[in-house]
Order: C-alpha cells, then sequence, then structure tokens
C-alpha cells in the first residue's frame, strides 16, 4: 500500500499547512492561549480524519482547498476533544502523543479554555467563504459537525463512556457509546467528501456506511493496542483504560473473536464500496491500515 | 419605561420556548446530560443578549423567527461560558443564578461535557435552513459567533481575567480583557440583528458602536454590584472578584468615578444612535436599564 502511505503522508502535510495557517500566532495578550491551542494541534497524529474528507472528496472529484480545510476543521476537533478528555476531571492522563497532556504542560484551567477555544474556531473556518464551497455546502457542513460533536454525538459518547467506568455493560451498550464517542467524528469526516462531492443518495449513503465500520473496526483496534502496547507505541498512558475498570469490546468478544471482527467489518465495508469500483482503492486500503495499525 | 420591561419580557418568553425545544430532552442514555444543559440553560437569566438581537432586529423591521433563533444561539453560548468560568479550576464558583452550579449539582466531568455540548448546538441551530435567514446569513452568524467566543473573543478574555488575579493591571488593559470576555457576546448580539436585518455600513457601525459602550457599561456595573452586592441578589458568589484580588475597573476608577463613566457612556450610545431617530428607543432604554439595574 506505498500509494496509501503517500496519499495519507500528502495529505497530512497539506492539513498541517492549514491548521498552522488557522491557528492565531503564540502572540499577543492571549499568547499562552495560543501557545497551548498550537502545542495540541500542529504537529502530532496520523490526521485519520482529515485523510478520510480527502479520500471521500477524491471519490466525487472534489478539487481544490476544500477538502483540505474541511479536514482541517475536523482535526481542530479532534484536538479538543482530546484536551478535555485528558483533563483530571475527566480520564486524567498525563501523556498524549508522546507528550506531556495539555493540562500537565499548561496548567488545567488554560487547557479547559484551549479546548473551549478550538471547537469555535472549526465552525469559524468551515463558514468562511474563501474555500470554494457555496454558502448551502458550508450551512451543511457546519450542521453537520456540530451535530456529530455535541451532546447527541462525541460529548454524548464521552459521558456514556465514564459512566461505564462504574456498570457492567454489554457488547451493545458499548458499540453504541463507541459510536458516538469515537465514530461520530470519523462519520462526519466522510459525510464531508459527500456533501463538497455532492453525491447522490445511494453513493452517500454507502459512503456513511462504511464510515460506520470504519469507526467501530477504528475502537476495537484502539481497544486491542492499548491491552498489548506500550506507552511509546500509543503515545499515551497504556492500559489505563482496562486498570480503571474501563468496559471495552474486545473484553467481551475475547482478543481472537475480536480480530476475526475486524476481518468481517474489512469485507462489509469493502461491499459496501463496490459501486464506486476503482475509485474506492484509497477508502479500501485505508480500512486495511487501520485494522492492522501498530499505533 | 414599562414599555421595554413588556419587551424585554416577551424576548425572554419567546426564547425560552425556542431553548426548550432546542434542548434535547433529558431522556435516553445521555439523560444526565441532557438534563444538566436544560438545568444551565432554561428558566433563568435576563436574558439580555437574546434581547439585544430582538431590538436590534426589529430597528431593521425583521420579521419572523429569526431573531428569536439567533438569540436562543447567543444564550446558549453564553450558558456554556457560566458553566466553565465556574469549574474548580477557572472562577470555583459554588452559586449560579441563586441555585448550585452545575459542577456542584452534577460533578466536574459532566459540567465540563454539558458546556463542552452546549457550544456546538448553537453552531448547528443557527445552521438550520428553517428559520428564514438565506444560507449566506446563516454562514456569517456563525462565523461572528464563533469568532466572538474563541480566543479573540471570550475565551481569550476569561484567559486575561484569570491571569489578571496574578498582576497589577492599568485600566486599558483591564477594559481590552473586558471587551472579550463580555463585551464580545453583546457585540455579535447586536451584529446578528444588524446581520438579519441587512444593515448598511453606517447603521451596521452605530449599531456595534453602540454595542462596545453598552459592553463596557453592563462590566462597570456589574463591579459596582459585586461590590455592594449580597450573595441573593446578584444570585452569585458575591465579593469574589475582589476578595481573590481580581482587578475590576471600579477598583481602579473609584465608585464615584465609575458612576459618572456610566452616564457619560449612556450619553455617547445615545448620540450614535441619532440616526435611527425613535426606532432606537429600545436600545437607548435598554442602555438606561443596563446601567441601573439591581442584580
Amino acid at each position: 500500500m506505498a500509494g496509501l502511505d503517500q496519499a495519507v503522508a500528502a495529505v497530512a502535510a497539506a492539513v498541517e499547512v492549514e491548521l498552522a495557517s488557522i491557528l492565531p500566532e503564540a502572540e499577543g495578550p492571549q499568547a499562552r492561549l495560543h501557545e497551548a491551542m498550537r502545542y495540541v494541534v500542529l504537529g502530532g497524529g496520523k490526521r485519520l480524519r482529515a485523510f478520510l474528507v480527502a479520500a471521500t472528496a477524491e471519490m466525487f472529484s472534489v478539487r481544490g482547498l476544500a477538502p483540505t480545510r474541511a479536514g482541517a476543521a475536523v482535526e481542530l476537533l479532534h484536538a479538543y476533544s482530546l484536551v478535555h478528555d485528558d483533563l483530571p476531571a475527566m480520564d486524567d492522563a498525563l501523556l498524549r502523543r508522546g507528550k506531556p497532556a495539555c493540562h500537565v504542560a499548561f496548567g488545567e484551567a488554560t487547557a479547559i479554555l484551549a479546548g473551549d477555544a478550538l471547537q469555535p474556531l472549526a465552525f469559524e473556518v468551515l463558514a468562511r467563504p474563501d474555500y470554494g464551497a457555496d454558502a448551502e455546502q458550508r450551512c451543511q457542513l457546519v450542521r453537520g459537525l456540530a451535530a456529530s460533536t455535541g451532546s447527541l454525538g462525541m460529548c454524548g459518547g464521552q459521558l456514556l463512556d465514564l459512566m461505564a467506568e462504574k456498570q457492567g455493560w454489554g457488547l451493545e451498550a458499548i458499540a453504541a457509546m463507541q459510536r458516538l464517542k469515537t465514530g461520530a467524528l470519523i462519520r462526519w469526516s466522510c459525510e464531508a467528501g459527500t456533501v463538497l462531492g455532492r453525491a447522490g443518495t445511494p453513493e452517500a449513503a454507502a459512503v456513511l456506511d462504511y464510515a460506520d465500520d470504519l469507526g467501530l473496526a477504528y475502537q476495537i483496534r484502539d481497544d486491542l493496542l492499548d491491552r498489548g502496547g506500550a506507552g511509546i507505541a500509543t503515545g499515551k498512558d497504556s492500559g489505563r483504560d482496562r486498570t480503571v475498570g474501563k468496559a471495552t469490546l474486545v473484553d467481551l468478544l475475547g482478543e481472537a473473536e475480536a480480530g476475526r471482527r475486524l476481518l468481517e467489518l474489512r469485507d462489509r465495508a469493502v461491499r459496501r464500496l463496490d459501486i464506486f469500483g476503482d475509485r474506492a482503492t484509497l477508502l479500501i486500503d485505508l480500512f486495511s491500515l487501520v485494522i492492522s495499525r501498530k499505533s
């Protein structure tokens, strides 16, 4: 999958440039806040969500800055969510992407505010008229991204995840929580590509079904890595999810069954994208990458 | 100002209905998160910001649901900001609007998440196509509201306010901090009315200058109330801003000079709205109400 690796690296580089230009410079009276925002957004991560926007948009022959802009917006939101998830009152994590978590490096108040300020920035840049999406598309992107991060999306999932520490949950409940917590932003990333590409209803539905399977597979792989990984490999506190009694899909399925589930999900995702023929190669290769990733 | 009182009450009632319908019901797996969101948004506050949207929009003869919707959006953001400002790592306040602060009533993690989830809801409802603003207007509202709440607006102001606890600041620096912390949302509320009313450049500029004066006057009055008030009157921890050494405008001006400044600001605001003639009556009466309010 050399083509995929190159494509992922190219998107990550373009999104990094866009993010660096979107984020305010670390200067002026609020320099410390801007420094914290740049610290948590720049120079890290695989930019999976931005890549999903780009790969989906490419499938619909979208050209220009729009996929990069939408990718930057979802990465801003993803970064904010990590900052707040790591807070002492939430997951209380000390490491993120191999660096001290934001609240460790900048203090708790600044970390809360950095997350709070990254969130509107994502919506602000989506609403700007300068990136080749018309006003209706921009509104659709804002609405979709907002819905996927709110109480019926990511924030709702995080609340359920915190609750899951305290009670024994079944497979369905955990999968539903993960669909919100990590699945919603992954789904929106693919949705953004369909909005920019003005996809028809069956095409958009196929892509969103693919996104849902990918989100679930991503989470199962994450759980598997957490069981075996060292802090160095994933760049975050390892094993913490298990030690504090958080229910994971892999706990309930067992590792062998979880591995089988990953392959089933990939096969189903491939079938969902049949209608696109060769144009779906990047998204299909990406699925294989996600279920075999080592970090 | 019986006309003003009636108008304020009518807007507050309409916005309350809109907010109750926008907020998810407290049911389903995330019931507790939704309950917290409703707890902090509904049934409280004077809805000053929503009234500013409505009064400005009325000056430009805007009809229909649009001012109520935009007013609800800014009240959602205002509510989120209070929840996060009250957190232990921030102002550590126990009371808000006469009730236990959100983190006291629901715990810190849920309070962080409730604030996090209120924020995108504001942008989501602004981007919806169902309230009589066209797509360009909706994008403009989203952009403006996002900019006014981010690191160059409200969040930046809150960071500066936290810093101000630690160092002796002058009048200009404190005024600049307040322009961001409380002024930015007040300014956007008036801006929303001009966007919905498709105001010309001089009219919009006059309204925004009025809004800046109002924001400053609001803060000076707030500081005066904090010096003299009891917890019961303002519904929040009284005197805390002073006891923890926060610099306020009134500390530097003195109470008598602060009172004179309020009257000067009102006179200037009245002159700014001259071009609107009688149509500006509500906004002018509101200024008088803000500088004489008792809570």
